[in-house]
């Protein structure tokens, strides 16, 4: 198994991270804890402190909110505790240890933890797992608890949390009471447990949540006509969109809800790691490819349909009707990154690194106070967000959600940059992303220098090194790299031999003072997609290093479905002067607007006019006001 | 005014439409009486017709149906009335006089007439007009008593209806109770019920509904207020889905439910008719305008938004999510007819055979027995009628539907189309459409032969003269026509100063014997849309004489969105040879497919490949299984 990166002693100096993590030390967390505590007037009332306080006995009140938010206030928590790793703050850490005392006062004394049932329907606990998410809220306080002990030493959370797992453990298992979770997460939680505390019947019983899945594609049915009592109306016959269609090992296909598919991926990659099974490993890999090779916007977003927050079907990625949640892309990433783990190759990097850069960072305003949910590839404002069909995709990013899973999820992602940046085997380092940091890793100490993503050039400066032997530093090396050039303390090496699957693996007696200097050309490249997808056939989107580039109204006027890039446009990189896109590498170039004529319909051709087109990083779209954004173009 | 055409007098001989009319007489109408008498097993079961008797007292059972359902029964009658002046058939008159008397008998004491209120919520009549569609099922029959009484010389359904009209006309008025209708019908109802019997009530009546309409934009809400239920929980606060938004005379725009705001339309047109108000009259061309110049889809479909079945905004037209309801169209031909009766234009006329021609004829599929409700310009099997936002887009036509509005609405339509081929003024005769037939007018008996819509060749032979003095015939020339020759015996006649808003007006002493020839070219004509149109920029759709083109993936492959229309492709007319299309004149050139590899994002180019491409006319797609259809194509 890797070796576990303490957060702590990963150290993010970036130009480009670097200001984005103190975004959200600084404005993100604090103004989502006022949310959460519901002291900022205006936005969508949270009440998820509260709902604990009131559990605990510690004030008067009722429960408000959705069945699941508790989960709101895990996972900023877990945010929190990554924060904290990075960046301590005495007062934030008082803060969340007092949520946490509240926390453990709202237990039951059986162990049970859910503020919902707990004060509104005790008597239906544990009835409908397909709705009311107890286990998800269990899942995610599970990851707060053990990334706050990871990051303070407190183990409260982690007792309380162990506690709960003893309780679900006693509820549900072979030779107990049958059960699956409605919305996949306990199983991460579980194993993230069984990781720090070493025991053996978490990872069991998040390995029983994952075999039982499909076992009975009817469980829900039959768990529904069971207890005569629905919460929102879910139909249980859709069995795709809960994952229950077949066993888990038997799934060909990425189905339904997609948050909650890829939540599950990443348990059963975490599962396959740790009991090194290849049939569930198999089926990971059959699900990442079906994803990434089938079912994946180029932003990184997944999810083509609104009903159901889902999968459609193969090469269905409409841009202008898209789901592609945040919090999807944000599991993609989980799952990739675990997959990481088992097998280094750059098809799970690259795809980790293009959802981060895109479909996620563009959930989050630049000033870190509006969230997306969706994350389209196209808005016309004047249908997006109003018409059928088109409802859920809004032309610009709201302050809070009822349903407040996507912002509090970024926050736990972004924060805890430095475990998808490094990874560390036996005898080998893993560099899975470039990002300018300070490691201190169990084999050596590292200083990444990086200019990346604006430039193809990053150097490993090894600081210190702890390991007698030879030992391997292994950077990954992007599929899209030209011309890539490795130096070792200032000779060129070949990379003969030395590559496999996109990592550059360079073995030996490293010392302190050794330099090794990665450095590759980031050209703007034209991606085409496969023709049978409708929307895209005979576009083009553009790209630089992870960055996927979109064309907003603001820079180009109005009708963007008039532009064409021509073929041999010379595509030149120029900074952005104005805020607050400041300094964002804008592709610029001679484009071609197709004009009509008044009428509505005519027999006459179109003008074919030569207009200045600007494109800018998709991620930092709906920054300058409501206007039309476009991601893929027509090529003439 | 106008002198009305009656329908008997008009013996329609022609390629293209006697077919289709021998089609309706002999499969639809007898088909359709039997799905309206539950005879049909596997079909949505309609249950109208027991309905009229249950109520009548005639049979015991219950309601069955959709609060309109009386209407169907209406518009059936009304296509079967056209049907026995076309061709008499003394068996389906004796069951019609049937049918008739039990919706006499169904009449209560006084006048009022309903099956749904009668048999199932008495107490609730006249309660609920925003719902409930009294005064639409009265409507509608008011013209099926109208045209059956013209067809037979029969009264005893128009007496029916007259009583109706009293009661109706004791119930709502100025100085009685306020009433609008949900479901505008009553008001064209009204109109022909005045123009049959010349009593001046119904006139005032209709006017009263149409002058009433959006003076109290809170009227159906404060109806539901008053009334306390609701049927089926429409929301009353839409004000522009009801056309309530503004007296009918300030509205701009076409908005709300399509096929409602056109039957309005038509009867604001139909009393500007009589009353000669400019006021109104201006109102009129202010939504013709709107629809015609920035709401209608090329095929003549309205309709852009399924919420709703509704207009959406100027200029959007989306080809894939369209709704563009059969009915819809066909209120648009009502709306065009009656506008050509005030003013003649070919901006009316032309419309009126585009939408006759392509978006109201696909709602029928080749055979009679299968509808389309939506028509779209798009489908793509494996998310048209499934996915989210798509699901009312059917790639093929169902039997029947529960809400059964369309396919009468077809069959009484088709089966007047002499009414829409001719008008006659005081001393005009008016050919508005190619259609060959032998028509005897007031002033003229004339036979026309017509080679259109497959040649620009119509000759009007001068049977017999009626009149003493001179008079004008008046034939429309469409605005796509080119190189238009006009020929009196066999001498060229020069258009200088005869042509006027595209109508050839020819006055003289007419004789018998006189022969006018019209003739012009039919060149294939590629239309583009305005480039404000997001989908169809850059786009070219194909156009013959009235027909829109299309391409189906049954002749063109997979994948039509990969298919482009070459500038300089030459364009040739091929009939189809294979069943059911034989004898449709296809359209085929080389076109080019722009076709990627496997992967699903690359930086490889695309291939361009030359294919052949073929084209059939829009109303014929979907009569050969499931398949792709896409009638705007990229040029290249």
């Amino acid at each position: 198994m890797n070796r576990e990166i303490d957060l702590k002693n990963i150290n993010i100096k970036d130009d480009f991270w670097t200001p984005r993590q103190g975004l959200i030390s600084n404005v993100v967390i604090p103004y989502q804890e006022k949310i959460l505590d519901d002291q900022i007037p205006g936005v969508e009332k949270s009440h998820a402190f509260a709902n604990f306080r009131i559990t605990a006995g510690m004030e008067e009140g009722e429960f408000y909110g959705m069945v699941f938010q508790d989960s709101d206030v895990a996972k900023w928590l877990e945010g929190v505790a990554y924060s904290l790793a990075v960046k301590p703050d005495p007062e934030l850490e008082k803060r969340a240890d007092e949520i946490i005392a509240s926390i453990e006062k709202a237990q039951q004394p059986d162990g049970y933890l859910n503020t919902y049932f707990t004060i509104k329907e005790p008597e239906h606990k544990w009835q409908n797992l397909q709705e009311c998410h107890e286990l998800y809220c269990a899942g995610h306080m599970m990851e707060a608890a053990v990334a706050y002990y990871e990051a303070t030493g407190k183990d409260k959370l982690l007792k309380v949390m162990e506690r709960m797992a003893a309780h679900i453990g006693d509820t549900f298992g072979p030779d107990k009471r049958a059960g699956i979770p409605g919305h996949q997460e306990i199983e991460v939680g579980l194993m993230r447990l069984y990781h720090v505390t070493g025991k053996e019947q978490y990872a069991k019983l998040a390995q029983y949540f994952i075999d039982e899945r499909g076992k009975n594609p009817d469980f829900f049915k039959e768990e529904k006509e069971k207890r005569g009592w629905t919460h929102f109306g879910m139909n249980p016959n859709d069995t795709k969109y809960s994952q229950c269609f077949a066993p888990v090992r038997e799934q060909k296909t990425a189905e339904g809800h997609s948050v909650r598919a890829v939540y599950m991926y990443t348990a059963m990659a975490y599962i396959a790691e740790v009991t090194g099974e290849k049939e569930l490993l198999q089926a990971c890999n059959t699900l990442w490819d079906n994803i990434t090779k089938k079912r994946m916007y180029i932003t990184g977003g997944i999810g083509s349909t609104a009903e159901g927050e889902a999968f459609s079907i193969d090469y269905d990625l409409p841009n202008d009707t898209v789901y592609a949640e945040t919090c999807a892309s944000i599991g993609l990433v989980f799952f990739a990154r675990k997959m990481l783990d088992i097998h280094p190759s750059n098809k799970y990097a690259d795809v980790m690194e293009k959802v981060l850069y895109n479909g996620i960072l563009s959930g989050m305003q630049l000033d870190g106070k509006r969230f997306f949910y969706v994350n389209p590839l196209e808005v016309n404002p004047e249908i997006s967000g109003k018409l059928h069909g088109y409802k859920h995709v809004l032309p610009e990013r709201p302050g809070w959600y009822a349903c407040a899973c996507c912002p509090p999820n970024l926050v736990r992602l972004l924060m805890s940059l430095g475990k998808y940046a490094w990874s560390e085997s036996e005898n080998t380092i893993y560099s899975h992303l470039y990002i300018g940091s300070s490691a201190k890793l169990k084999a050596a100490e590292i200083t990444v220098e990086s200019k990346y993503p604006w430039e193809g050039k990053v150097i490993y400066h090894i600081d210190k090194v702890m390991f007698d032997e030879d030992f391997t530093l292994a950077v990954r090396i992007p599929s899209y790299a030209k011309n890539e050039k490795v130096i070792l303390n200032g000779s060129a090496l070949s990379a003969n031999g030395l590559l496999k699957e996109g990592y550059f693996y360079l073995k030996k007696a490293w010392v302190s003072g050794d330099q090794l200097e990665i450095s590759f050309d980031l050209p703007v490249r034209r991606i085409r997609t496969n023709s049978i997808v409708r929307d895209n056939a005979g576009c083009v989107a553009l790209m630089r290093g992870p960055f996927v580039y979109c064309f907003e109204g603001v820079d180009n006027g109005e009708s963007l479905q008039e532009l064409r890039i021509p073929k041999n446009a010379e595509i030149l990189v120029a900074n952005c002067e104005e805020a607050p896109l400041e300094g964002l590498p804008a592709l610029i170039f001679d484009g071609v607007r197709v004009q009509s004529g008044e009428e509505l319909y005519t027999e006459e051709g179109p003008e074919y006019i030569t207009v200045p087109m600007k494109a800018i990083p998709y991620f930092a779209w709906g920054n300058r006001g409501i206007n039309q954004m476009k991601v893929w173009m027509l090529e003439v």
